[in-house]
Formats: C-alpha cells, structure tokens, sequence
C-alpha cells in the first residue's frame, strides 16, 4: 500500500496532491485515526465525518494565513494530524501531551481555542474585522457543526454577520447530530433541504433558474405543482440563511472531495458573508461508528475490530444512578419534569426518554434557554430538574440568577460533571459552578459523596425542598459508598463520616473518599482524623464544623474547587482566629487535561500530597 | 370629556367594551400615562406603543387565566393600569412602590417576572408546557420586541418551540428598534416584510394564492418577475419563521385595534406555536416622543409641553467621561476598537460612533456574542474595550470565562451600571460582576472612584496592560474628583486618599466618597480616619493594607458588593487573626428598587450607618 500520510508534514504537502491523492489519503487517516483513537480513547465519529472537508479546506485554504476556526473543537484531529502533529496523537488528551481540542500554544494553525459550543462564528466575524481593520488580507472559515447551531450564541453571530459586508465563510457540518440526534425546527429545517432530492441542486442553478422564470415556465411549474413545501424550497434552498443576509451554497456532499474543492474554491472568490452547507456522516468509512455514532462520539480505548471498549469500568456512574433514580422519582411525583440540552445520553436520561417522554424536554444545545424554560414550568407548578453538565451550566448563569433564583422558583439543577472531569481539560473542568451557586441569594447547594448521597438527595431536592437547589456531582464512577450517607438529608446538614481526636478533616462531595484515605495513611502516624461531610456547601452547616473543631482543635478543609471559590474562606472565617487550619483545593488557575487521578496529583489534592502536609503541620 | 379609565379596574373591564370605547380608552390611557411618568419618571417611549396591543390582548384573552408574558417587561406600565394598579402609578419605581417591571408579587396578572432581553418565550414555552402536563386549557402569551429577537436565547426558544406541538403565541411588537435602532440580519428581514406594501398580506391569503398557482399563471408571474427578493417574500411573508416551525400571521398594524382583535381570535382557534407579526410605533401619540423615541424611552420626571427634564442633573456621566475618553484613546491607537450590544447611547458611544464608525460594533442584544467576537479581535491583534452594562454582562460569562480569560486575551471589558443602579431594581442591579469577575483566573478588575480614576484606568487597560481586564463604574455621576486619583495606575496598585491614625476605610469605586463623608462625621469624635482607595479589587493591594493596619489597627471595610463576592472575606484572611474589623458591604439577597441613595441607607452603606457603627465598634 502507498504511504501517503508519511508524506504529510504540513498543509502544503496536501497542496501538491491531485484529487486522487487526496481520496487515498482520505483512506490512510481514518485507518491512522481509527487505530490511534482505539489505544488512546477519545472522539472518533465526528473525525471520521470530517475527512475530506479538512483535507478540502487545507488544500483551498492557506493555513495559517487563512484562518480555520473549528466550532467545539473536538473534531479537529484530522487537521492536527496535517499540521505537523501526526506523532503526537498517541499523547491525546493525556496529561502532558496533546489536547483533543484545538490549542493556540500547541500549533500557529490553530487560530483559536474552543471546547464549548457555538462559539466559531463570533470568533471567526472578530478576526474578520480584525483582519479588515488592520487592511491585511485572508479568509476567515468557521467550522461549525448543526448541532452547534442551535446554540443562540451562533445564531447572535449569524445576525450580526448577515448585516455585515465583512467576508467570512462558514462551513455548516450537517450531519443530523450533535452528540445525539438533533432537534429543534432549524434541524428539521436542515433535514428538508438534505433529504428531498430536488434541493440538492446549487444555489447558481438556482439563480440561473429564477433568472429565466417568465421563459421556463415548465419546468418551474412542474415544481411548483408538487407540494407548497416544494416552492419555498425550491425557488432557494437555505433561503433562511439568504433571508438574514448570507450566501448560501449547497447543500454539498462531505464526502466528495471535487465538489467540496470547487465550492471552496467557489466562496473564495466571493465577497461578504457565505455560508456553505456541507452534509456529512458521522463515523464515515467506519462501519460500527456509522451504525453507532453516539457511541464512537467520545470513547474510551477499544478494540478496532469489535467495537467494544478495553477498559470496561466496573458499576454504574454517577449519571446512570441519576437517571435511574429520576425514573423512580417520576413514578411517584407526576408532576416532575426533565429538561436536557442535546445530552439525554451524556446526563443519564435514555430510559427515563422511553419511559416518561412526555415528561423529558430535549431543547438542543441551548442552555440558556433550558433554564428559564425550566423557570416556566415551575410558575405552572411542575418541579422541573435541569440536566446539564457544569461547565456548560456556566451559559445559563444569567438565567440562573435572573429568572430562576429571583422569582425563588422551585427549580432543580441537576449538575454533572462537576469538579475535574479529566480527558477534556480546561474548557469541560467543572470548577466554577460550586462558587458562583453559592454566590446566588436563595440558591442551595448539595454535593453527593456517593451514590445513597446522590439518590436521597435528589429525593429532597424534589419532594422536600422548595426553591431553587442544585445537586452537583462528578463525572464517572463512586469507589464505594459510605454506611452513613444513607441517612436522612436535612436542609443545611452535614453529617460526622468517621471520629477522631486529632485533626478535623472537613470536606465535601467524592473528596470524602480523599479524606477516607488520609485517614487511613494518618493512622500510621498516630494521627486520629475526623471526617465531616458537610453534604451542603450552601449552607454550611456550622454547628457540626465548630463541635468538631472544639473537640481537635486542628483543621483540614478539602475542596474540589478552584480557592477563590471554594468554601474555606467561609469556614475559615468561622473558626476562631488562633485555630490551625490548612487549605487543600484547586489552584486560581485554568487546569488542563489529563486522568482524574493524575490531575489531584499535579494539583496535590491526592491523598500522598494532602497527607504529607498535615503531618508537617502537625509536627511543627 | 368621558371618562372611561376611571371606571376599569379590571381586564373585565375591557372585555365589556366595543371597538369606539377602546379606541377611546388608548387616548385616555396615553393622556395618563404621559402625565403620569412626567412625573415619576420611567418608561415611556415602549408603552405608548404598546396602547392598542395590550388592550386587545386584554380583550381577547381572559388574564390571569391565559398567561401574558411581557418581554423585557418596561412596556408593561398599561397592563400594569388596566389589572388594578392604575392609582399606583404615581410610586412607580419609588423605594418601596410599583416596580417598573412585571413582579409576581404585585399582581396575579404578572405571570413571570421580566427584566433582561428575550426570556418570554422560554418562560412562555415552559408555561404551555407544564399547562400541557397538568391537562389545563388556557392559553399562553409571549410578548417580546423585535430588539428582543435578537438575542440568542429568543432563538434557541423559537427553534425548541418549532419543532414541539405545544400551543403557544408569541406576539412579535416590531417597532424597529430596540432602545436605539435595531441592528442585524433579523432585523433587516423583518424591515423588508414591514415596508414593502406588497407584503402586506396575510398568511391565509398566500396560501389561496399558491393554492391556485396552475392557473393564476399571470398574477404569480408579474410578481415573480419584479425581483427575485420579490419572489421569494411574495410566497410567505414571514417564511423565516414559518420555516423553523412557526404559523406566521402578519403583518398586522399595531396601532389598528380593530385588526389587532381580529388576529388574536384567529390565533386563539388555531394550534401549536403561533407567531403574530405586529408593527408598531415607538411613543406613538405623543409627537416628541414620536420624533425622538431614545430619549424617551427610559426618562427622568420631565415638563410634557416641552418634553425638558424637570432636574436636570449637572455635568457629565460616568457613561459620558467613558465615551470621550475612547475617542480620545483612539485617536493615538488605531487598533483600538469598541463593541456595545445594542447600547451605543447608553454607554456613552454616540459620539464615538460619529467620530470611529469603523471602530464601533454595534451586535444588537446579544452579548455572548459581543465577548466571543471581541476575543476574535484580540486574536487578529486589535484591543477591543467591549461596554456592556454590568447586569448584561452576566449573559456572557461562559464567554468570558471560556473564549476570553482561558486564552488569556487582551480584551477591556468597560462595564457601565456596576454597582446599584436605582430605579430600575433588582434586574439591573451591578451587584454581581465584582465577585465573578475576580475568581475568573488571568482577569484583573480595577473600579475607578471618579471621573480621573476612569480616565487613567482606560488608559492603563488599553495601553499599559496584557491580558483581561476589567473596569467597572456605576451609573449617573461622579460628585467630585479627588487631588490623588490623577495619580498613575500601577497594577495592583492602591492609593492612600486621606491620612488619619485611629481607623483604615478600606473601600474602592463611589464608596471612597461615602469614606470621605464618613472621615468628616467621625472627626467631630475626635476619631481620625485613614482611608485607602484600593482601585484594584483583584489583585489586592495587601502592602498597602497591611501598612495602613499596622498604623491604626483598627479596619473598616466598605464595599458596594454582595457580601459572598465581596473582597472583605479576602482582606479578612489577610489581616491578623486578632485584628478589630468590620464589614459594610451589601447583604446577600436581591435588592428592591428605589434611589441610590436610599438603597444605600436601606442597607446601611451610607455615611450615616456606617459612622453610628464605626463609632460604637471603638466604644466597645
């Protein structure tokens, strides 16, 4: 077999190439990409679906001169891989090695961060006008997604691109997913121009056609005859996006590599805003991923020829325990409701959606909207539950305070992923939604050691609270669960894990399990640690934190939270001026990626760090 | 003359009356409403326009059975008169009267508290949907401006109500602006259907029409050969929406009772979400404010023959010394660029925009995308200042965490109304950027404390500084300037404002001239005073406050934060653990509406309260 990907070193190797080449090369990376994602986990559909698109927009495209901005970001491997970091995707998303998402400080080609939805156009119209303002000359791509579409911020950007004369293209990856099926009318919108085979017929046919009308009056009316439907879409496809004010070519197909060139080459040549409609398949020219893209979305390493995942965690996670728990709440409260944002799977939600349709909302990715949508359901007295993963909750902040917590409505957010989530890194981390709930008048936070934890308080978020609360809880698996937390949740009520005499170990959520450990490493030393899951960290229960404080005399306050949010300035504050107190929590500063594991270690809020600290506190 | 709103107290009122008597009624009702915010104050240009609307929703519809919800919520004043609370009107936006805003605890007829832009049709799709769940029948009602669609969480609200069967109106009050002049695709769009007579046809029209294309060659033909614009809106008006899964009625005149009444029956006799287009005229009735709709629309107590404002408060605003600074700053910096969301006279831009055109980037309401297109400008090496409004801000902090702070960006963020901004209440209050703003890691936030501090800050932010950074500084004016302020901004970097030996003031921003008034009240006890403008609340001046503790010992803090996100807890830890501190800052809970000053008394942050503590604090 030829070896062309070898060959590829920058994007002018894929210049040279002829369109055959570039159909072949296509080949060498989904088998390169297919084999290297297998060993290193990691997302692998949305990849597959891009191939000749990357490969199209660096052989039209000057990078970096040209500017390519991928919306999300995690379809970006094929145009690392052709960037020079072939080698490095055997260090994908592990720590020190290479992000699974475009990074300014690993390439000049990547033009700009992303990780979090919707945000390519705004980017992509600032370097535009940039690019304007400074009279250089180059294009500005955004690659974005339909899923990402529905975002409200990328439609803020379409409106704003539509009015404007600045050139900018967009290319619109349309594979009828985001990381699952799409809803929403612009998909349905979307799916009429894709599937109906009488739209897929160029916008410059179509003008040739409309230009002709008083003479071609057959044809025309032949269409016209068929469905009111037909008309519309007929006489401009993708007239929605002509209607607020850009180009529309297309649609193309993603995966025919002349026809993705010429349209290229097309848009180059045009001015003003373009939007070009490329249709994809998600997992293309990898049968189980093209059956199964949800599951090939982002992966943990497999087994190419199988499928089936390597490294198959034991149990359930904490989202499996959530939805399954929601079920049994539904089943007694008829009047509870879910809401989602494009992650029915993600949040843990697939049976509760075959059980309680009706009562599962799935609005797409458009959190802010989740929220206040949420914030109506409770005025018509449902108990709404919002399922949303934190760093994405950090959308719908204005929401949060603005139409949830100050009409004080009974609204429940539902937070996964919550703390370090790992693989992802900075942009997914979720260590900012502990400190600006807790800022929030009339918001309620609890935060689930384990899996009895998260059950019951979910049951008293529901049934037994009123008002705004949130139940935050990380991604993946509990170790074990605790004898004490199957006791009853009470408003602001911490609960004693384990006594002890020596130090008081006060902490929250899966740092339990941290604490559980020191405790253990302690006892080597004839140091008897106390643990205080505080289960709420608004509010604090302040009672069981100074009873134990008077008992040891010596504090230890664990928080997977960044420090300036982080609740050991309160508890400090607390304490009296002369108590000993050390603080373990994350840094102020942006985390990347890498294990969970690895992660507590580099930021020493692992069980060897914390240890060794309190020991030299101890024995000064 | 008759008297007809002396004798409704209720929408029942309404329903009692024929065509002539409403008419009649809208000039009653504007007469009222000009007097009566003459007086008061308020919101006026927005409900003037909205006379004949709300009166036929209130005729058509039986509040509070069916749900109206108001968008944004200032136009709600004649809703406000026509449910009960017309004699109220005179303590609208008064400490402890009516809120210039629906407030659920007002009124049953108040369905949803509104304030921020483009929520109603989330709260309006949530509402039908919980009604759905519970098997009730009555009808919901959004009704949101065309400034309003802009942002993206209308659109993301829209998409979700496309695609679901729910019955929903959403009456569209196209008036063609926003405060200032709508700006973008959308708004484009919506002009064409407006302006183009043709198009002034209804949607049942259109469809006999294209039902009978065969054979009405000739009159379909003549239209399709003026243009193809022509063509394509001649088809179905409101097609854009119609497309993502929305009946389209409209365009209706908004000023036309008669035709008002007329589309709301049918809308209530038809299912699944609706969209009425209604075209209406910002102070219609009232020539001045006909003429000049923008300084109408949120306007202090003015003379109504001349339409002069009755106090007419001397020398420029904190918004105002802003904006000629920027035409300054960019006079000697060409890559400095502004970015305001729909907000160029309330921010102080107007004159920039004249001077700069190319430099100012008005996105329309829409301020995620107002940050994340900064971010894009900074990439391409311009410095953008984005001004935003401090309670507007909070729609973007994903943005700014995610595509600003995270790539460590040089983007000024210039936020006007931090702080309490009066009247308008709880919504509008700046009482939460300081505290999320200072846990964002790489973002810096100075707070000027007058008109000179501003004025160097910009510089420094613009010229001096790398990275995120922002300046936060309140609404309306500055008393005076200080001798210190003029002094240069080091990073960091406090100043010592007056010298004294008993008690460090320890404050920033506004509150350094309530120390000063407190220093003057103290000096009558023979109590002398230090005080410390920190001009930085992130990173903190702890030499300086170090230095000034160690002289007085005693610490008072002031800050016009609420209390979880103020620096108090900071500069706490900071001092010894015995050190004699109090903390005056604002409560945590949302703040009701009123003056500023007394808000501040309210929550004993003004002189007064603060000295009588102080003085019994050195007592003790």
């Amino acid at each position: 077999m030829k070896n062309i990907l070898d060959q590829v070193n920058s994007p002018d190797d894929i210049k040279k190439m002829n369109v055959d080449n570039l159909k072949d090369l296509s080949k060498e990376i989904r088998k390169y990409l297919i084999e290297s994602v297998s060993k290193t986990g990691g997302h692998l559909a949305s990849n597959l679906g891009v191939t000749e698109l990357t490969l199209a927009l660096h052989y039209v495209f000057n990078s970096p001169v040209d500017k390519i901005i991928w919306d999300v970001g995690h379809q970006s491997y094929i145009h690392k891989i052709i960037t020079g970091r072939k080698d490095k995707m055997s260090t994908l998303r592990q720590f020190g090695g290479m992000s699974g998402f475009p990074k300014r400080e690993e390439s000049e080609h990547d033009i700009f961060n992303t990780g979090h939805s919707s945000t390519s156009i705004s980017a992509a119209i600032g370097i535009a006008r940039g690019r304007d303002l400074r009279k250089q000359q180059h294009e500005v791509i955004a690659v974005i997604g339909d899923g990402a579409l529905t975002g409200g911020m990328a439609f803020e950007a379409l409106n704003d691109a539509g009015r404007s004369n600045t050139k900018l293209i967009v290319v619109l990856n349309d594979n009828e997913m985001s990381i699952s099926h799409n809803v929403g009318g612009m998909s349905q919108y979307l799916s009429k121009i894709r599937t109906e085979p009488a739209y897929y017929t160029t916008k410059k046919d179509i003008e040739k056609l409309v230009n002709q009308i008083p003479f071609i009056g057959d044809e025309l009316r032949n269409l016209l005859h068929k469905t009111k439907e037909g008309i519309k879409q007929m006489i401009v496809p993708g007239m929605l996006f002509e209607e607020i004010g850009l180009k529309y070519l297309g649609p193309i197909d993603g995966h025919n590599i002349e026809a993705l060139i010429d349209v290229f080459k097309r848009a180059k040549n045009q001015d003003g805003p373009i939007l070009i409609h490329v249709c994809t398949k998600k997992g293309k020219g990898y049968k189980l991923a093209e059956e199964k893209p949800d599951a090939f979305h982002g992966i943990s390493p497999f087994d190419p020829k199988t499928g089936k995942k390597r490294d198959c965690k034991k149990g359930p996670t904490y989202s499996k325990i959530f939805g399954n728990k929601l079920c049994n709440l539904a089943k007694n409260n008829k009047n509870l409701a879910v809401i989602t944002a494009a992650m029915i799977d993600g949040t843990g939600l697939t049976d509760f959606a075959q059980k309680y349709p009706e009562r599962l909302f799935d609005v797409g990715i458009a959190e802010q909207h989740a929220v206040t949508m949420a914030a109506g359901l409770a005025v018509e007295g449902i108990v709404p539950v919002v399922a949303l993963y934190s760093s994405f909750l950090q959308r719908a902040y204005d929401q949060v305070i603005h139409d949830v917590a100050m009409q004080n409505l009974h609204v429940v957010f539902a937070i996964d992923r919550a703390g370090l989530v790992g693989d992802d890194g900075e942009t997914h981390h979720g260590v900012f939604d502990a400190a600006f709930l807790s800022q929030i008048p009339n918001m309620t936070v609890m935060v689930p050691a384990d899996y009895i934890e998260l059950e019951n308080m979910l049951d008293y978020a529901v049934n037994k609270h009123n008002g705004p609360i949130a139940v935050r809880y990380p991604r993946g698996n509990c170790e074990e669960n605790f004898m004490t937390s199957s006791s009853q949740i009470n408003y602001g009520k911490g609960v004693l894990v384990q006594e002890g005499n020596d130090i008081s170990i006060i902490t929250n959520g899966r740092m339990t399990h941290i604490a559980l450990k020191v405790k253990k490493l302690l006892q080597k030393y004839n140091i008897s640690a106390e643990i205080i899951n505080l289960r709420f960290i608004k509010p604090l229960d302040e009672e069981l934190i100074l009873s134990s404080y008077d008992k040891t005399k010596n504090v230890v306050i664990i928080d997977e939270a960044i420090k300036d949010g982080s609740i050991s300035n309160k508890i400090q504050l607390l304490l009296p001026a002369d108590a000993n107190i050390r603080i373990e929590t994350l840094p102020n500063k942006f985390i990347s990626h890498g294990s969970v594991e690895k992660l507590f270690e580099d930021n020493f809020i692992d069980e060897i760090s914390i240890t060794n600290n309190i020991i030299k506190d101890l024995k000064k």
